[in-house]
């Protein structure tokens, strides 16, 4: 098992999680099982990655036969765009909850500050850029008029009614943060944010600590996770794993550059949720803070890499230019 | 007089309007009225800017000789903030309007996305960064936890009373923009910002072109404005005024580095807000649209000298770490 670290409301949350992102859905519930056998105990799943059958069914699967208990797991869902009308927020997670077998979520993150036009599951589950036939045929997105702070009302219910442990945003910037603590019940837990050498966000980071919300990173590869989406950002940046600077510190510890790049972050107390379909990848990334410790030089050798190149900008998505890191 | 600029409110603003921040208090308003004889007609002022006395004893000079009408101007005003909560909306508004001798304003911006604890006229006025005599002690700024949308509609009520012809936002980021979008009921007309060929902000630019409101640039040259504030990423900034891209195309036209700076934001839609003591240059801005016309390949490469460098951040206001451009 990887560290556990106390969030604002007492909780606790493994550093190291398992990123459900993209994991295939043949092979998901398998891997979930697996990663479980080898002692990950955090997942981070979303509705919008569509295989929340099958990592329900791993967890299941390791309950069922006496390897965790439900109470020893952290379990990630996300809200997605499509639901962000608080009549539909409940709802949203109940479908989860449903095709995960579960009863309730330790963490739920409001996915993005974006609302869509609401798309009915038996339209479309997840909905992803959909939100209509008329829309899809324009090529357009359409987005649904509700304030942020409605939505996050509707997760503060969820989070009373106890079928969520705590409240997550993810790609918040520091101003909607700092007016959400102007405004919410129940402070976030957690903020989940693209971060790696490449986009550092060294402020918003520390406007995160200061004010206690834990940060969670995703893509800690850079342009690795959006090669096979074919982000152009991403197909032109320098991979991360064949930078001088990363694999001069990765051979200096006899590691892997993944692995020095995981290290970067859970060391400035940043969680992270890798993933891999390799074993023996999953139990290093799991393993990564007992097995190798970076310098303070060469943590900020590496965190002067930043260039804030950002690739998951929804600025881009269908070119409707939702300004969110404008 | 200069070009105007319809807003989406159909209230009609001139492109060019004098700046009113660091008019010094003994010449502000001779400075004024011989603005308004030279011909503007839009005067960019503030509560944080403590000389709303001497704007107003200008303009109604000016008024009082007959040289121009009250709805011939567009004055132009910032809630602080440390009126941001809704009971002290008004009352501030109302100090402006008395200070000013004026029975409304044109335009009513909230100054920056960040509330400060209320600070009572007698106490402190304008406030500035006092929050208290116990916080200037310690060097601190104490927040008030009020949501921006709760000030807004406080903002929304003035308009309707109408004590203010339109609402304005200033120093607000895409993401901001977004959820007020969201959630008003009165669109903001306009969005003043920090805006020179060293921080273009291209997608926000763009976020408020495709959404009609009107971008107004403040700090069009850059570093200057913050050198006698003794900014130190100011002072260590290329002057833009000897930047050889700017000197050239300068050079090329027969005019000052200024005016280049001024019609570059100009010709791409921005309205700006320059000062000057000097009547001449005074002059030169007032008609930088007849004067000068760059080509789009000028345009082009004065906006190529974007390095996303910002000199007023209230990150740095007494190392309060306010967030709002993280």
């Amino acid at each position: 098992m990887s560290k556990l670290i106390t969030l604002n409301n007492g909780l606790k949350m493994p550093i190291v999680g398992l990123g459900c992102w993209k994991i295939p859905n043949d092979t998901c519930a398998a891997q979930v099982y697996e990663a479980i056998k080898l002692g990950y105990r955090a997942f981070d799943g979303a509705q919008d990655y569509g295989n929340e059958k099958e990592v329900g069914e791993g967890i299941n699967q390791a309950i069922s036969e006496g390897i965790v208990k439900r109470e020893e797991l952290f379990v990630i869902s996300k809200l997605w765009n499509s639901y962000h009308d608080p009549k539909h927020v409940k709802m949203a997670l109940q479908r989860t909850l449903s095709d995960m077998k579960l009863d309730y979520l330790d963490l739920y993150y409001i996915h993005f500050p974006i609302a869509f036009k609401f798309v009915p599951f038996e339209e479309k589950y997840p909905a992803g850029f959909y939100t209509g036939k008329e829309d899809a045929e324009k090529g357009i997105i359409s987005e649904e008029v509700v304030p942020l702070i409605d939505t996050y009302r509707a997760m503060e219910q969820l989070a009373t009614d106890g079928l969520i442990k705590s409240i997550g945003i993810s790609n918040f910037n520091g101003a909607l943060i700092q007016d959400l603590l102007r405004s919410c019940k129940i402070k976030p837990t957690c903020l989940q944010i693209e971060h790696h050498p490449y986009l550092t966000q060294p402020h918003l980071i520390e406007y995160c600590k200061l004010n206690d919300i834990q940060v969670v990173a995703y893509s800690s590869f850079g342009p690795q996770s959006f090669l096979e989406l074919n982000v152009q950002k991403a197909l032109d940046a320098k991979v991360l794993f064949e930078h001088e600077v990363i694999k001069s510190i990765a051979t200096n510890h006899s590691v892997e550059p993944s692995q020095v790049l995981l290290r970067w972050a859970t060391q400035r107390g940043i969680a992270i949720i890798p993933k891999s379909s390799k074993k023996e990848r999953l139990l290093e990334n799991l393993l990564i803070d007992e097995k190798l410790t970076l310098s303070e030089q060469e943590l900020s050798t590496i965190s002067d890499l930043n260039i804030g190149l950002r690739f998951n900008d929804p600025w881009d998505w269908n070119n409707m230019k939702f300004p969110i890191f404008a």
